[in-house]
């Protein structure tokens, strides 16, 4: 804990495992027995050190403990409360023991016991009272035990299928009003609504729309997995706010109910790992990563969180590939970079396990920078200058990052994947736009100077002076394509790609957009089906590894900016607006790759007026420029394992002029700051 | 070619193009109309300069060109030489041209027409008439393309289906000798060979066993295209070997059947690139990437052939991730380090594509050491030191790497992942066991200062006096397993894992091994269903990240080395042999990513008496000691974006004792060299 403290360090986290305290059912030990379980005794030290605690008393730990922290008679005793993928598998890997289904009465009810007691015991030592506890983390990356041991859980009982009162049915009526409406929007023909069951798809007619429903009610159902877990720790003296960790930047988004429901009493933040074994797509943290860090902490910053990571890496599950001191210094400057305003070390400190209890060995060592012997590790250095840069440069995080380019976040795209009946309807998928987003616009943006920034479309936060890319698949939600036309109205510049959307979000036909811009019965939009040759800017021949769409019969008011040179149809082309606005269609989809995607870019971005704030000469150094005020903190990353150069230049917001800051050197793996205010340029 | 032959080159390679010499059917251009298309002035000027050149004449070439540079009128006017996968599918990426099926009647007929035309003109310049050709390559990649766009052929004209002189059918009589065999063999009930079809899996007990044999009909397949080519090649005046580029170390044992068929008349080599955009694993060349080139040198210096890299990256298709001189550099040295012997660069100089026919510009950059125009990039620099460092130390390429550890490689196991049918007959998958090779058994190896060679388990090359590990899912070749007892009675120390053998190659009861160690019937084997706490030599609950195989009646003189606490079954157990040898059955599968594996395999490599021949202090540290005679060269790897410190400690072959050579600090992605010979140490 000192050594904590010496690192800059405020609030520790500390699992309470469930199956630890409560080996045997009804039977309870906080450190009576077994001196390591004295929880009161870390947080009263906790408190004398001068540090905050955040609990974490489940019901799930996960931290690499057999059952992942619940108690092992639970799953022995009450084989009922198992959760059920779509397919009628229990959720488990092989080698473990079988998942719970969150909300089923009986875990509740054992749960509850748990919570009865434990909460109690942390609710003396919260802050309010003069202890350490300032919060509660409720369970642990919620949803993420079960998609990784078999997908979302569909256990019967618990969604209460075929029960007029149970959760499923409810919901639907809830959101369709009748049995009547449900069957028009699914093109169906139940009796009444005990028929609808998710796990048969087959039968409605669009098994995708069902399936976006049942995800949906999946979210809906975390949301009041929290309301129940936070109501009892909060009858049981709890007086603190809760937190809770996504699993990883693709998880944000199943959070939006949570977060509509529980609003401020419950901070959600994420986990950014770059790696924690030889199966994740990278050993350090690449520039990919940085695109998934930057895309998490704006989904979090538009849910109206200081975007925090409860779990930024202090070591690897894995001992190989190792974690370096190095890497971590990048991973941690680049996540303050790109948005993170609050973090904490998953793990600070390794330690043995309770005996039995582990599931990597009997020491939890995670390569922590403090080793389970006390030990002092080369990471802890890290840890520890990156402590006291944030305590120097406190009010970096009260800045934000300044933006070239406004991107309206697709909410609903980014759980796409977790659909996992697939669409045959659309040619242009929700997944693939939203992968398009991230491995296409954003990474060309990156790649091109041009730093994006994510917006709620639906919302007042957007800025009407900077561009704004709004991702459309085939459909888009109605109150979307509103909004769409409002914000040309008032003179936005709006750019749309990958294609134009026809359909609501129900698939019903839904041309709000096209009706706006005057396109005709004969407009159309199709992806290339023969390889096009786009080009665009005396841009020639883009290599388009996703798609190209093309437009046929553009109004005469339409300018072209790009087209395909074997078909001769447009795929960029513009609509100006009498308010000075402009509708731009950019009909490809990309992922990064060539230097003429960022060249595409760079050339639509000139179009629309963008200067950007920060200019290099190496597109493979990337950069964010964090401002508050009249200071700034320009960070300048080399993401790879080799040297790099380039020069730089910035126009920040508070000043007139580019100011040059000359030629920069970077090590392998190394991000530079500069701090820049109108006195030090 | 003069920064080339600077740069240590001495053959280049370049394609000719169907689809450009032929552009009209039955037009061709070498130069007469458009003169980038002269290929005799190419060759030529080659000669001039001091050059070999490897011609490669297709029918495929892909590069990046539209059509894979086939014409493109023979799709459009041809549509009957369509692959088509499985399902029915044809063979194609929704955005470009469909693929062909290699030995349809009308593509082998088009393209005798074509090799008749460019042959002549080649052999004109072969080194046998004073000319600049050295080698031939038919195709490029065999297979790939097909498996990229949609699975490997099913054209029913091509392979032959439901007629009993079909190539299929034939192949399977051929093995099989009688449809009644066959029968036996798939327990089904065909009436005769033209009943049997492979698309219809569900005609037989065990469908994976058929696609099992039609993969290696596939294959077979592959080698009469290959015979088809280089006969009409050689028919027209090609009087040079030829060579062949599997298209990654995945697809090298696709080409067994076409070594066993063309032996030496064919040189087969493979491409090592570590990233071609950003969907790759990799934007370096990592460890993981240093396992590949490994075991991909190992199968190709098993199959007979000088280990040969015909695309060892030059640059990359895409301009990001970026191919750096660092990053490259460390490529070709643990290339080198890890066995290869000879290489060409793909690509070593941009230029222009022929109007129209290039996907990615109209320039063909590749990120090349040489540009387009001309100019000399960093990477150059790269390329040219690594040639100096060969011609330097041209021994090197003679030397072999020393070795700890011999794997007996297991060729089927390792195209197991082309069965498109799942084995539900199996406990432990062919696929699982090679996985583990590769991730597990090769990858801890390497940590643990090991150095793993392959071997074949059925011939003369295994060295008696080293360990051998020989895997094994739930069935192994019957001559296998009668080799392994041979061995044993050799007194061979013969290391078994993950599982133990209880079936044939056609799944039958084959209990050869089990039999000759006298396990009794009431013996079995079998992956633990519950967490297994595996403790062995003192390391207690070792990760399990695959499965424990654990034993139950192993006899009485066995000796347990390692057991599961929980069930306290043993997983690890020895029998030692009459005549000095041991067998010991290794019950665990897992992949490389705790520092237990690396314990475990090093108390097993010093039961089994091996004293390594390189040790270090830094597991992150890998190590290759190529030697010939009394001369070694050390190859000492960092390929992490850290950098890595350790100490150094070698015992060559000609070297009696340990021999300390001292602290290294390696730089980010750096390999060091150490030359070393007795006078020198």
């Amino acid at each position: 804990m000192e050594l904590f403290k010496e690192a800059g360090g405020n609030c520790l986290a500390t699992y309470c495992p469930w199956g630890i305290h409560e080996a045997v059912e009804g039977v309870f030990d906080f450190g009576e027995k077994n001196p390591q379980l004295d929880l009161e005794a870390f947080l009263q030290t906790a408190r004398e050190v001068g540090l905050y605690v955040v609990c974490r008393p489940g019901p799930y730990q996960y931290s690499e403990l057999v059952y992942n922290g619940l108690p092992l008679w639970l799953g022995g005793n009450y084989p009922e409360i198992k959760g059920i993928n779509r397919r009628g598998e229990f959720l488990s890997d092989p080698s473990s023991c079988h998942q719970i289904s969150y909300l089923h009465p009986v875990f509740l009810e054992k749960t509850k016991v748990w919570l009865e007691k434990i909460s109690p015991i942390i609710a003396k030592h919260t802050v309010h009272k003069g202890g350490a506890v300032a919060f509660l983390q409720p369970d642990n990356e919620l949803g993420g035990i079960q998609l990784w041991n078999g997908g979302y859980d569909y256990n019967p009982e618990t969604m209460g299928f075929g029960n007029a009162h149970g959760r499923y049915p409810k919901f639907l009526i809830k959101k369709y009003t009748s049995i009547e409406a449900i069957n028009d929007i699914y093109n169906a023909s139940f009796k009444d609504i005990t028929e609808v069951d998710p796990r048969n798809t087959e039968t409605v007619d669009i098994p995708y729309l069902m399936e976006k429903d049942y995800f949906e009610f999946y979210c809906n159902h975390m949301a009041d997995y929290f309301e129940f877990l936070i109501d009892v720790m909060e009858t049981n003296g709890i007086d603190v706010p809760f937190v809770h960790n996504s699993a990883n930047p693709n998880m944000n988004s199943n959070f939006m109910e949570t977060v509509d429901r529980l609003g401020d009493k419950l901070l959600i933040g994420s986990d950014h790992y770059y790696s924690l074994n030889t199966h994740w797509e990278q050993n350090n943290p690449t520039p990919q990563y940085a695109v998934k860090t930057l895309f998490s902490n704006e989904m979090l910053r538009l849910m109206g969180f200081p975007p925090t990571i409860f779990e930024l890496p202090g070591g690897s599950l894995s001992d190989w590939p190792p974690i370096t001191a190095q890497d971590l210094d990048a991973c941690y400057l680049s996540n303050i970079a790109l948005g993170m305003k609050g973090h904490n070390y998953y793990i600070f400190t390794g330690g043995p396990n309770v005996k039995g209890t582990g599931t990597t060995s009997d020491i939890y060592d995670f390569s922590a920078p403090i080793g389970p012997d006390g030990e002092i590790r080369p990471t802890y250095q890290t840890v520890k200058d990156f402590g006291l840069f944030l305590q120097k440069n406190e009010w970096v995080v009260e800045a934000e990052r300044e933006c070239d380019l406004q991107i309206a976040m697709p909410w609903e795209y980014t759980r796409a994947k977790n659909y996992d009946v697939p669409c045959t309807q659309l040619e242009e998928s929700a997944d693939s736009t939203w992968t398009f987003v991230r491995e296409g616009l954003m990474t060309t943006s990156l790649c091109a100077d041009i730093s994006p920034a994510f917006c709620n479309l639906n919302s007042d936060d957007i800025d009407l002076g900077k561009p704004l890319y709004v991702p459309s698949c085939s459909y888009l939600e109605r109150k979307s394509q509103e909004q769409v036309v409002e914000l040309l109205k008032k003179g936005v510049t709006i750019i749309m790609g990958p294609t134009l959307p026809m359909l609501d979000e129900l698939f019903k036909p839904c041309t709000i957009i096209a009706d706006y811009l005057g396109l005709s019965k004969e407009f159309k939009i199709h992806a290339n089906t023969k390889p096009a040759r786009a080009t665009t800017g005396g841009i020639s021949n883009i290599m388009n590894t996703g798609a190209v769409y093309l437009s046929e019969n553009i109004p005469a008011s339409a300018r072209v900016l790009g087209h395909d040179e074997n078909s001769e149809l447009p795929f960029i082309w513009e609509i100006p607006q009498k308010n000075g606005g402009r509708f731009i269609m950019f009909g490809m989809r990309w992922f990064h790759s060539m230097n003429e995607h960022s060249m595409m870019m760079s050339s639509l971005m000139a179009r629309c007026g963008v200067d950007t704030v920060v200019k290099t000469t190496n597109a493979n150094v990337w950069t964010a420029l964090r401002t508050v005020g009249d200071k700034s903190m320009l960070f300048i990353m080399n993401l790879y394992s080799s040297p790099m150069e380039t020069e730089i230049t910035i126009r920040p917001s508070w000043s007139d002029s580019e100011i040059e800051l000359g030629h920069f050197k970077l090590p392998p793996m190394s991000v530079e700051t500069r701090l820049l205010s109108p006195s030090k340029s």
